[in-house]
């Protein structure tokens, strides 16, 4: 399509779901219940459909030659997509925050004033390979009486239409607009620049995906953007620590899940203990298949200690060390204190997950206090970030700003509120 | 001075603001209090000096032909200076929102999380000529821990030094980093958009200005930006209201204080009271100096009606319903129904205030419910959107978007929150 096409295109997509947010806007939690229940149905009686147009993604990516672990991404079978219709029924036991008056108050000159919690109105979200992300975000944004812009990996389009297809179908069959969800069909990527410029219609834009599109999206958008999901996280071992009992909890913020944004990248070692700790927790994660870059007193430490097989630990620089590695990859520093530590931290965190292991309560307040992340830990593994762990029911995003929501975002997220005043002819002196 | 100049100039006022940061954010209530009065002390002990400077602002705009109210919304004067200091006491007063533990659980992996309100930062405040806004958002970013960078209009460029060298010697009188407040020094405009995608040390930017500043922030900063301060405000009137009260509403919302963004600018009137009501209403309003714009029917209703002496309406357009007036000027239409003015506001709304006047409970909930806005009144005028009305006690600014803050934005506004886990070396499943 040619830009001015394109500008139509999206224009005709916000139109309608600014239009289609209103009709969602004051639904009950009964009839989004309902809603959500409906599409759940239509889902499984379109699961035929469904696995055939996956085939056919899959198909093109195994022509296009990506690797195995990218079409594992993409891939829909009988188990995962029941899997994901399954996770409706989770969203519609959730509690619904829409409607709640959040404060109320009476001002002295008569005016009963409150706070009511609403929908966002059209969120735009802009997502990779997965096309679990199709259901989730629609099922999560309607249940918040939001419509929805969608725009995912070109991948995965014609599972993604026919998901949307049937999402759409729910819509109607129960008498909404079909455009309150709607994916953007066309793998035109000028269209993602056009969408975060789309501020007449859209609220909010949630990037579901690496640096690179959480960069354009903080660049390029005019609307809100909720940036998230990219965790350079560190755990730093205090020379109070239980050695013993770190060992494990390292292993399990590297090992356990290394593909995910709360994994583990860089150890903090004090250096009073750093000497007899590195090799160990060297030779400890070796065995799990990690690999190492280490400052130069990590390389030294381990050198001095007979260990067998040799652990080879690569230098690290200031670039490893700004690396989120998602993968079985770990960047070790020995620091002189924990305020070395907490600078290292504020230099290369993104804002994501931080840990420290100490037995010495002042220098878990102390990290606490200084450390600035979405997430701050004190004796345990930084993989707890996200939300079902956090209690919040379902997660849109692991959002490491700190306007609106950090952290994960649950579903009051995906709400705002208006001011509400009752008078009696009431005017201002 | 030279792009790269600038951006070194910038990448350093953001390292030391983000710096400074750290040293605010976790002082006490009384520290912070204890730096205001310090604040208001040398303020008040520098009111020479800041005064002379203000006069060489005024001196200059006089010179550059800048109009009468121009001059005197730059104008310092012993009067409004002593008003800024005493500002301070009131700001002093408030609650601090930093600290506090916001909700709290044990979770079932025996995981202790609290969500803790911490500031946010550094904060980057662009505005225009006003020179009380320097202090006035100095006081409310250190109130609540966070470092600040201001950019004032260039008129008031002198005064702002003035007034910013008070506010860092009171900070440094204090042990405090000086550049946790700092005003950029040069009137040069592509500082302005640097400033907006200093992203690694701001955490968001407040433009406090007016539209051609809005669409600046939106469309450059790659900072999360809270829009605001742009109010087309309408006020509809439902046949049931009482139409004689209504008049004094009316009246309140646009002439109190025209020039204000919750002041009214469109007038809906239903169809079923319009013939009797706009020649009432025009009648009460032009007599306090009101001109109109009015659609066809405004003009039939009017012209129907014999008034002395005859009052002139132009007629009005798509252009004139989106024009934030600021001024006497009043867009008047009339509309078949409710869901017609609806339909109006939802087209030609900024989302900042809207109100209906009616006795019909329906009628009211309707309208609260459907309009999407910042504030949403019914039976009042739309005066009252402001930080102090709404007893925020402090107001950052109006905002019209809806992440992070909606409407009046009070010192809550200032900060975020990060989750703490508290654990005994626990790990994830």
């Amino acid at each position: 399509m040619s830009q001015s096409e394109n500008d139509k295109y999206l224009t005709s997509l916000g139109a309608k779901a600014k239009q289609a947010s209103y009709a969602l806007a004051n639904l009950t939690a009964t009839q989004k219940h309902a809603l959500l229940k409906a599409i759940g149905q239509n889902l499984t009686a379109n699961k035929g459909k469904i696995l055939e147009a996956n085939c056919q993604d899959v198909q093109a990516a195994r022509e296009k030659g990506l690797s195995d672990a990218m079409i594992d991404r993409l891939l829909l079978n009988e188990q995962r997509l029941t899997s994901i219709i399954n996770d409706i029924d989770n969203v519609i036991t959730l509690e619904d925050p829409v409607g709640a008056e959040i404060e109320s108050r009476l001002l002295d000159n008569g005016l009963r004033l409150s706070r009511r919690r609403v929908p966002l109105g059209v969120i735009g979200v802009i997502y990779e390979a997965r096309p679990n992300v199709t259901v989730d975000i629609a099922v999560l944004a309607l249940k918040t009486g939001n419509a929805v812009i969608l725009r995912g990996g070109k991948e995965t389009l014609t599972s993604n239409l026919a998901l949307n297809e049937a999402i759409q179908s729910a819509l109607k069959s129960q008498g909404l607009p079909e455009t309150a969800v709607q994916l953007i069909a066309s793998p035109d990527r000028t269209l993602v620049t056009g969408l975060l410029k789309l501020d007449k219609y859209v609220d909010m834009i949630v990037p579901r995906g690496g640096q690179h599109l959480q960069r354009l999206c903080a660049e390029q958008a005019s609307i809100p953007v909720i940036l998230g999901g990219i965790g350079i996280c560190h755990l730093y071992v205090h020379h109070s620590a239980n050695l013993e009992k770190a060992l494990d909890v390292i292993a399990n913020a590297k090992v356990q899940r290394p593909t995910v944004c709360n994994a583990l990248d860089t150890l903090l070692v004090h250096e009073a203990v750093a000497q007899t700790f590195i090799p160990q927790i060297c030779q400890h994660l070796v065995a799990q298949g990690v690999r190492f870059y280490g400052c130069e007193k990590t390389q030294t430490y381990l050198n001095q200690t007979h260990v067998e097989p040799a652990i080879e630990v690569v230098s690290a620089s200031d670039e490893t060390f700004a690396t989120e590695w998602l993968s079985l990859t770990l960047g070790i520093k020995v620091v002189d204190s924990t305020s070395m530590a907490i600078e290292h931290i504020r230099q290369f965190s993104s804002g994501h997950s931080e840990a420290i292991l100490t037995d010495n309560i002042h220098t878990a307040n102390y990290f606490m206090n200084e450390v600035d992340a979405s997430a701050v830990y004190v004796n345990a593994s930084t993989r707890f970030t996200d939300g079902s762990q956090f209690g919040l029911g379902a997660e849109v995003a692991v959002s490491t700003q700190k306007l609106h929501a950090r952290g994960p975002m649950g579903l009051e997220a995906l709400t705002t509120y208006k001011w509400l005043a009752w008078g009696n002819y009431t005017v201002r002196d």
